[in-house]
């Protein structure tokens, strides 16, 4: 592990790292943001954020003004890379396939394998090194963007009593049935939709074994909203299987970060009272 | 006038917009934030935000989380770019001259008097064209960073009784001392010092005619502090003048946006108290 950026941020300090990630089998960065409550010496809970398609680690840490809200919570944030990376790592010359895109899966399909284990890494890697080597207690929730949305929602819905809270903005919460999802899906998972199910949002809630509440905002004026995202499939999942699920739709939102930044503050304090409360 | 981008942000909307500018014989852009009371139909006091080195007109729009506060104290944000743009326009390999390194002066100097006349711009054009096609009042507010926060101090110094509060990051205080302000003013307004004057804050509020108060934030940390920005050159000459300044040191703080995002409400708080208050 190497602190590769460091910058005093709302009383905290938010940090960039690298390592070797054995889950993945190359180097990796994700951003760290420690709040004051951590720097004074006490533990404190962790959100992990996931990022949507081309992202990297840099992207939320930039542009979401969620260090203000971390420091009021006393949370510390961490946001991961969306893919393996490096010039030994699979690639492909798509914005929404290969480095950028990892879709938070774990890959069985050439020339994916080899790499392709994000849900491996931000599910059992990163949090492990996280608790060893930050001030961090075991409370965790999970959120994200996009993508990094159907990250949150599967990472938690796989793993029963692992994360406290989850959220997402303008999730992908069916990839079996849209353009991104099968695209992504049949590269890294293969044809055999027999698969999928175990990676899909909508899927897993009609199963899952813990009632983990949902809240999702979306807005309506989202270019990928009907082609990409269509939460109302993850409504009805939800509403026939008893999951509570908070869905919000924003008037006039789109898919960018100003929507993000905009309702960040709703989600930490749905999060907080979960960690903290 | 052209509107490029329109984004929902806290309620009101981020918008990008460009049009030929007169002052600087090129196409423009500048970011646009409308409050919520804007959109409403009320007219709102305008704040003008100028950026640093190598910045567009989107670094402030997507990286400091203004427009929170904009829309709680009901201020339009106005983010010009930060040089001349185009092919037709003389540039400089250097980050620190040329497009992307306006300086808010008006060049003398060939090849840069053609379109280098930026404080034209930023103190005339762009207020003019503002307050005619957005619900603005003529109540003016005036704050930047670096490069910008050196182009705030000397656009209210210059300009008595056309902007009501005036706020700076991480100023280039004195440019005639220190190697960034040298550089340009010799290649944007010649040799002779005698002219350098009438754009260094450190010699303009010696004169001032107005003694508008001067809040300025320096993080202890800033990598810049010693070599380009010196506040405790201003900090003299304000003492020597009368000229009211608040200098605050921030421990641990750098010269990013990390900085910024941390003490932007207040700077939003001193400009609201001026323009609404």
């Amino acid at each position: 592990m190497e602190r590769v950026e460091s910058h005093a941020s709302f009383g905290g300090r938010q940090e960039v790292w690298k390592h070797a990630s054995t889950a993945l089998g190359c180097e990796m960065k994700f951003g760290v943001y420690l709040p004051p409550a951590a720097l004074r010496g006490e533990h404190c809970p962790v959100l992990y954020w996931l990022s949507g398609l081309t992202c990297t680690e840099q992207n939320f840490i930039t542009k979401a003004g969620a260090q203000e809200h971390a420091a009021r919570h006393g949370l510390i944030i961490v946001a991961p890379d969306t893919s393996p990376r490096g010039e030994a790592v699979a690639n492909h010359p798509g914005y929404d396939l290969g480095q950028g895109a990892g879709f938070y899966v774990n890959a069985t399909q050439e020339p994916w394998a080899a790499h392709y284990r994000m849900q491996d890494y931000v599910a059992d890697e990163l949090p492990a090194l996280v608790e060893q080597h930050f001030l961090a207690t075991a409370a965790r929730g999970i959120f994200g963007h996009s993508m990094g949305g159907h990250g949150a929602l599967i990472t938690a819905l796989r793993h029963p009593g692992r994360y406290r809270s989850v959220s997402a903005f303008s999730p992908i919460v069916a990839p079996s049935q849209v353009p991104w999802g099968q695209k992504a899906l049949t590269a890294y998972l293969g044809a055999d939709r027999a698969g999928w199910a175990a990676w899909d949002a909508v899927a897993l809630v009609k199963s899952a074994s813990e009632r983990l509440p949902l809240l999702i905002d979306q807005g309506d004026a989202d270019e990928f909203l009907a082609g990409q995202l269509q939460p109302e499939l993850l409504q009805a999942a939800c509403t026939a299987a008893g999951h509570p699920l908070t869905l919000r739709l924003q008037p006039g939102y789109d898919h960018s970060y100003y929507f993000i930044a905009s309702f960040l503050g709703e989600h930490f304090a749905h999060h907080a009272q979960a960690l903290r409360g």
